[in-house]
């Protein structure tokens, strides 16, 4: 054991009366909900980078955190694991989720970086072995090394391509090695800063392409996870190709991957969109590329990606309802792609901001659950939508336009329009919550 | 004669050193720009909707300006084509655009709206007969009357949608009667005000049935223009479903479409989605759908849609640059969607603020040709990516992620970034401003 | 009797548990909380604008909502004013709030709009003396009509100035007349479109004198309530003078009014202006010139004001908390600057809105009072500024630079951070929603 | 000299038609615009920070450029010196501003960072002896190290004001003993990241004193400089105090410095804080704190602080043309707050940037005057406004509101609406760009 979290117990339901801080007050993962237990709802996952790698730096300023693991060297990468699988023990979580560059040292040479991932994959997978918690999913830092600047598979020069083939070559074996669920793309780099010296056609052709190729390795070596995109509009790019669900069905389409590939969607993402949170979920179901969630929350007031922990319950149920409705989780799960704010320093405040997330998290599926479960808000949306199910509604879908037209003037028709009751719906969802 | 535009002289090229504000200073029609003439470059098109139908109103007030030709009957609809018309001659514009409901009183009945359609169709025939300006393209107004208010194709209400197609089956005819070249659908009311009560996936649904319905419509009736769609992300919906390019791209390969529906880009539009406009435009040519352009400018520190004219070369001169580059418009133009303020009462307004948009325009295109011509920024580009032509760079394309990982290792490579350079292709853009 | 509302019955506190859409569930008037009714902390006023006035238009549609009292004549205005108390009744609510525009006709002169303002204010002082709900507030619409296009009291025209001083003095006399607890002035069009038409100094010297005037005509009449401005950053115009609370300030320091003006806040407007709600509630409050609360929402994905009844009241219980800190209301109260959506089109969802945002906002109350009670947050807050007690830390502020500076060097000082807990926090809030 | 430049020549003035890169096509010294030297009009001024301090990190990469005075030895300040006194004489630029930080090591204890920077005064004054570039301004870095993370005037801890308090005395002097025309205080952690946290009162209060003892001490050693706040109202903090012109203007106010302190305005923060550069700009104007620029531009679609070089000389005639009516600067400067992108890697990047940023600058201010000299703007002001200068007008401003409202019922007064003409003075504008 190290000394990171001395003296903080292992976390345990212990109902909305709690008293500690240090106690789940709705996460309660063996109740169950909806015929599942909430951890096999939920499947929480805490992400490496934010809770383990990241400095608390801003564009204003550098460092504030003070790990005992910050370094270079491999004995710090041990350390730096171990006290991560300490947390996820304190936590219950049961899955974890890593980029190559949180849980290995940068080596000088792609052979290097290579020796030092797959060591610590080996120790990685011991750590699996002898704790709850495995992984759910692996990626590639592709954003953070200068080399990247001009992106990985878009970039103008044909050898960064090469090198992104061969990172995300060694971590997708990493994951599957790992028993990890799903392999995430997030191309961070993957854009431009300026129209003035971008091939948008060629860099869209070479991403398209590439994706195949990640495709086809998936196959080849015969991982059974999913192959996920993370769409995000801009930040770092101006702008970035994979800027929402829907664009990135449209790229999927173009290069025949729809049906292969599947989106995590967070809603710090989604909201630098210009969507809602439940916007891009239900796109993505409606569409039949729901994957999985970076849960975390951005502040409304601020135009860049804060990546908060969650802590409105009211707001994530909404969402949850969009995930139960598109038949929950199979392969994904709920990543907390959430950092502390660079104030807090301690290791307190490290496990009570995920103590806080996973509460927001539970209390949200479990209003959502009850809501689906009464069935009164789908009663109204398939009321609303019935008259669609008739016959001659049908056939206007068929037949042409002047079969629809002629209906207008054969019947008269000039429909009345009828309430979209929406302030009884919000009502009604607070009745759950 | 009306007398609307009295002692408002033919606007004429009188070059930069013009002292009367009743001049084009930047707009020669017949001035030949990259081997065109720069009529018919521009394609300019005079908006009815804005210029003739707008009363001046705002959520928080109601109408500014008053136009002899306000009010609901057919004399009325006719005084305004006539003034129309004298606006159309003095600014010497090739095209108009227009909405049924910007021609035609509505009628208490569709068939007395479609009457009311018909005869204004004869009457603006007789007109384009006896004068320069020809139809660029024909709409729909579907989202003003309060039918629409849940959607028109994509309404909870089938017969909402059978109205729908009744209404573009009208127009579409009365564009072709006209002689358009092109009819556009802009999807105002397609998308939702609350998920709560939304089916998404049924009125994306409807939505792509009925834009092949259009679709098989126009090939039947032997229409020659383009089917245009014009993306908004929202405002007056919550979420719009064509929201920016990359999304419509997606809607139309769903629906087996791309082949067939082009864009209708609008700056305001591009801005609200959070793109430039120039990006909006690379992008459809990148996809192969751009069509055509609704020029308008949005405020910058305004977060709705606020469609003024334009007033920045430097700014329009990077939009017509991709233009150029995706070669020119086909049967599109330059279609001012674009208001005067509620405060520019007077008839001199309508006619300058099109003056203004118009050598904006001009201003804009000829530093655009004149870059385009010198070759140096694509130059360029081409030289950024030029490595990509090399056969090892598009073996890797066609091989597998293994062979591309492999060249890293055999090869060693560790890629050293190369500047972007973008502040000097910004001082070159500048050379030609 | 009128017909609008049959069969809706009053709506009373229920519980929880309530299975009716027709009753409250958290607003309880008599329930005592922190020593106080309920009623008397939450002071709800019922906005006549829009739920009597608004017809449901937005600037791409027109009128959705048909009521029988729409038009022009002092009969409908009488039917209205009907139509209104009978749904304060059903409400229970203790207060409503107008503008001049929302209950007479306007006239065809001044001195018409006058006598019909003069008559119903007669009319609904009878109303009032009959009924339980009295006049938070009213003000005067001075932003609708075309003669208000560039402003009031900044008016290009000082006729305007003239005519906006007749307005408010009649506004003024009519609530003081109705027992109005305060006056309110939003200055809708006080601001510009384009700077360079603009004469920013002159501008703000019109609209501080014309404040001085107002206050000046307050103490002459011997109007006991508070003067409230209400801040708003844009829209309609591009900018408007009064953007946000600490501008407010400066205005009114600048023209010596900080002590006899207050502010009435918008959750909306602190959105459009950058600021969350609870920090412009606090601002004020720091500034000595909270008075009063536009209950609205904003949707987060919209640029613009879209007065939404408040629904989730997680969010509204840190504002809530706010006020609470800050004394709570004196004069002021709660009043719905909230519109139904223009699809809500039913007497039901207008009763119902205003059911959920009463529930949303008791909820909020019982929360923040249940926290401050607590006092587990003010104790960390007051905990975290201890060290300011010390006298070392007072004589810093009381002496110079120089002095401060020397105890860095003689002390040696070099201050460690402290974390802010910010999440720690964030879930202390969460164990009182 | 050092090698970083080599082969780059001192850029002057080769007019419009000029073939290289490395020359002004635009900025002449000497030529004299408005009776004074263009020089003497703007007065640029180098910022340190950005292009010798900045190494190229956004909150998803690290450094990309490499310079070879990066590191933290007094020999490498030095060297670091040496360039940017090279590139200043590259550019002819007159200033140069710089925070501590950007000109000395950190130290382990404040006593070192203080002999570090007293060091590099000398070795900075000795350069300003030998080169013609001299000190714009001074400021301390009081928001990177992680000392300030919760503020440094504005910290709940007192010490870190008494620290905060000898950092800006040991900079005032520097700045004063360089010969500095100004000091600057940017609070950029001057703010909160959430009200559960803070006490924005006795913040504020803690600031307003900060202040004032900065002002106490400016008299005392006789520093003739003025004392300038940038505001900002956002990034690195959520909310900070400094918002905009006008906010800061309310803080003056209240502690009694409006005379004292004025404003050094960047483009970037005035789009953050929702508002045009040139409505900063006029608004210091009018409220008479008016001083300086940090030139930049903010990317319209990037929520965050993109802090580019200017290249759109149309949009920076507005602000020049404010600066202008302001009667131009007295002790302030056009500093370049901006940095090249972080893919602009070569030294080449770095001096072309300023080039076209200087460029862009000088044209705007030569079509700003022009403009004014043309008094085609401003006459037109007049005219709109002159009615105010009407003894009837003027009365209604000493008079109360009863003898304003008099004169509407005494005359009949029915204002009638004038066109704004925005349209058309936007055209003008484009008469002079």
């Amino acid at each position: 054991m190290t000394e990171f979290f001395k003296n903080i117990p292992a976390i345990t339901y212990q109902g909305p009366s709690a008293t500690s801080e240090f106690a789940f007050r709705h996460y309660n993962p063996d109740e169950v909900v909806l015929g599942k237990r909430m951890e096999d709802h939920l499947r929480f996952a805490v992400a490496y980078w934010h809770s383990f790698a990241w400095p608390g730096g801003d564009p204003f300023g550098g460092q504030t955190l003070q790990r005992p693991w910050f370094g270079d060297s491999m004995d710090l990468a041990r350390l730096k694991a171990d006290v991560a699988f300490e947390m996820f023990d304190i936590l219950g979580a049961p899955f974890y989720c890593f980029h190559d560059a949180d849980i290995r040292p940068e080596g000088a040479t792609f052979a290097e970086s290579k020796r030092n991932l797959d060591e610590m994959v080996d120790y990685l997978g011991q750590k699996q072995a002898d704790h709850k918690t495995q992984l759910l999913w692996g990626t590639a830092n592709m954003f953070s090394n200068r080399r990247w600047m001009s992106g990985a598979a878009t970039n103008p020069d044909p050898d960064v391509y090469a090198y992104a083939a061969a990172t995300v070559k060694a971590n997708m074996d990493a994951t599957m090695k790992l028993g990890g669920q799903n392999y995430v793309l997030w191309g961070g780099r993957e854009g431009y800063e300026t129209l003035l010296n971008t091939d948008l056609k060629a860099e869209r052709d070479h991403a398209g392409r590439f994706l195949q190729q990640v495709v086809e390795y998936k196959h080849k070596i015969g991982f059974k996870g999913a192959i996920l995109i993370e769409p995000k509009p801009q930040e770092p790019s101006k702008h970035q190709y994979d800027y929402d669900v829907a664009t990135v069905y449209g790229f999927l389409k173009e290069f025949g991957l729809e049906k292969e590939v599947q989106t995590n969607i967070e809603q710090g993402h989604a909201i630098l969109a210009g969507h809602s949170f439940e916007h891009e979920i239900g796109m993505a179901a409606a569409l039949g590329i729901f994957g999985s969630i970076d849960m975390n929350r951005n502040d409304y007031q601020s135009g860049w990606d804060t990546d908060q922990f969650p802590n409105n319950h009211a707001e994530k149920a909404v969402a949850f309802y969009e995930i139960l409705r598109a038949g929950g989780y199979t392969t994904g799960g709920t990543n907390f792609d959430a950092k502390i704010r660079r104030q807090s320093l301690d290791a307190e405040d490290l496990i009570l901001a995920h103590v806080g997330g996973m509460d927001t998290c539970a209390r949200a599926l479990k209003c959502a659950a009850a809501m689906l479960e009464s069935d009164e808000m789908e009663a109204h949306r398939r009321d609303r939508y019935a008259r669609w199910e008739t016959p001659a509604a049908q056939a206007m879908l068929t037949g042409g336009l002047e079969a629809a037209a002629a209906r207008v003037e054969a019947e008269g028709l000039e429909p009345e329009p009828v309430s979209g009751r929406q302030e009884r719906l919000e009502n009604l969802w607070n009745k759950y919550i």
